[in-house]
């Protein structure tokens, strides 16, 4: 183990696992911590049990096409309730602001919590705010945390995956990393990508009508699809077939990777959702998310299969290619 | 307004005040925010009410006489929740790291966030692990928000104080901002001050005993002594009687205090509580703290009078003197 933090600590990929592996599961990791879910749901007396989940956001720049640190503060947090299965509910917002931040970007960033806090029908309850010394932070980093009420009918775990379960996307892979890359590094381009953000709540209430059929959800969030699905498939008796041509990419995006050499596979998005769910169940899915305008794009994109712990992708040119976890850090401070 | 973020916005002071009435008030102010307490009591289907807090700590330096910003990091919000009437249940832990930071720091870290996490008989659940390149951070930073489930008897709230009420604090006011300060600035003397970082659950715990009696509960953080009455004070009928000779100082906060002109009333602690308690109720809830180790220096400090959003200070020559909050950052980063 390296005996100092790096970039890649950070960066959703393998030194990421190592760490909360070496560091955090020995320490936190005998309950609901142990699968390390997007959300925690725990036992509260009185009610069946509460989703409680926490995100910080250290995003550069903090300003980029298609939205701010404000909107993706909410979004990104009231995404991993929902795809826990639960509905958002409360939330609190910590701020951590650098010495000469300027009030009027200060105001920006706040006015788009308070509008993405509003659509997703979450309300801010509770708060704190620091100061630190200019060069000691960038700009501004946000830590939110949210209470969930689970759902009745969902009973999501990656125990339910099955041989011949299907694996959904709702929507393009990629946009939002590419969309702050492009803004990050200077890239000007004719309808360059523009960040997916969004909230994933209303996919996941239409899900909910198909119960038991809906295996897991995860977003595709730090180290992206190829992220989740490693960690879908981690230590367990199957693994997950992607093809190549199925994965829907937006024109922007697909332009950025190919300019920078890219993998859009891991670069982060921050309004998608990833679904397991039966095959039975997966055409229905579709369809009834592609009705809807975050889900417009969403598509059947692979299938379980008895490879253990292996995610393999058909290639567009007819190989195989094993889609493995970034060992570095290819997207630092993306979200 | 200023246009830019000053340190002192940060120092639990005046500014700060400012910044939140100016800036979180208007956007997030209607519901259970608008009385900004430490934790807020939110409703949830099936049981009571959940009590929900957050806090993030940006100490510098991370290690002190007494403990670290591990200890630290949930000492600070399990009190917030003990202090509005909570038994906190489950931790939220999000860390931000600095790039080059030392594994074996991390680790000292870990240990005393799962040390303190065990003795208070809090979870950590959930969890997030963000890197930032150097010199975007100082060392770590760390996120915690806590649940807690509501005890039972309290009825706490700044409209049921009344004229007469006594204000006890639990012990020694001002140690954990003297003992950082101290080992910051290199400061070196014999029976220096010790942080006096630890849980009050057992101190609240007591106290419930005495149900309505008690009118109201904080621990003293930013701003110390000072912020919290005056906050209890602002926009009320009444005011704050204190007497200086009452208040519990240690050796050590006193010789620094004198040594660099600091006001001991502005300085912070890490595990008291100061209570606002019916008359009656006042001796029996003294006696009770002080056969406890944690409290065993309580002593009651002030009354409720009918001066109007005043704390005012009976010094020890016999004189009156206006106990306000500090405009400037006296001391930053300590908590």
């Amino acid at each position: 183990m390296e005996d100092r933090i790096l970039i890649a600590h950070g960066g959703g990929g393998r030194l990421s696992s190592e760490l909360i592996s070496s560091q955090i599961l020995p320490r936190f990791g005998r309950g609901p911590l142990r699968d390390l879910p997007d959300a925690a749901t725990v036992p509260y007396v009185g009610a069946k049990s509460i989703v409680y989940t926490t995100d910080s956001f250290v995003i550069h720049p903090v300003e980029f096409p298609g939205g701010n640190i404000g909107n993706i503060c909410i979004y990104g947090t009231v995404n991993d309730i929902s795809v826990a299965g639960g509905k958002p509910l409360f939330l609190s917002l910590g701020l951590i602001l650098e010495e000469g931040l300027e009030m009027s970007l200060l105001e920006k960033i706040l006015d788009a919590v308070k509008k993405s806090a509003d659509e997703c029908g979450i309300r801010v309850v509770t708060g704190d705010t620091k100061v630190v010394p200019k060069g000691q932070c960038d700009k501004i980093y946000i830590n939110t945390s949210a209470i969930g009420r689970p759902y009745e009918n969902f009973s999501l775990g990656k125990g339910r995956i099955r041989k011949g379960d299907k694996v959904i996307a709702s929507g393009n892979i990629g946009d939002h990393g590419t969309a702050v890359l492009c803004i990050r590094e200077g890239i000007k381009i004719r309808n360059g990508p523009i960040s997916d953000l969004g909230t994933v709540q209303k996919l996941v209430k239409a899900a909910h009508h198909f119960k038991g059929d809906v295996k897991f959800m995860r977003d595709p969030t730090r180290g992206g699809l190829a992220a989740v699905l490693n960690e879908i498939v981690s230590g367990r008796k199957y693994g997950i077939m992607l093809e190549e041509d199925k994965i829907p990419f937006s024109t922007g995006a697909k332009a950025v990777s190919e300019m920078l050499g890219l993998d859009l596979l891991h670069s982060p998005c921050e309004g998608r959702v990833i679904m397991i769910c039966s095959e039975k169940a997966a055409d229905g899915i579709v369809s009834k998310w592609r009705k809807m305008p975050e889900g417009k794009n969403a598509v059947i994109i692979g299938t379980v299969t008895d490879k253990e712990g292996k995610v393999i992708m058909k290639t567009s040119n007819g190989g195989l290619r094993l889609v493995d976890l970034p060992r570095g850090e290819l997207l630092p401070r993306i979200c």
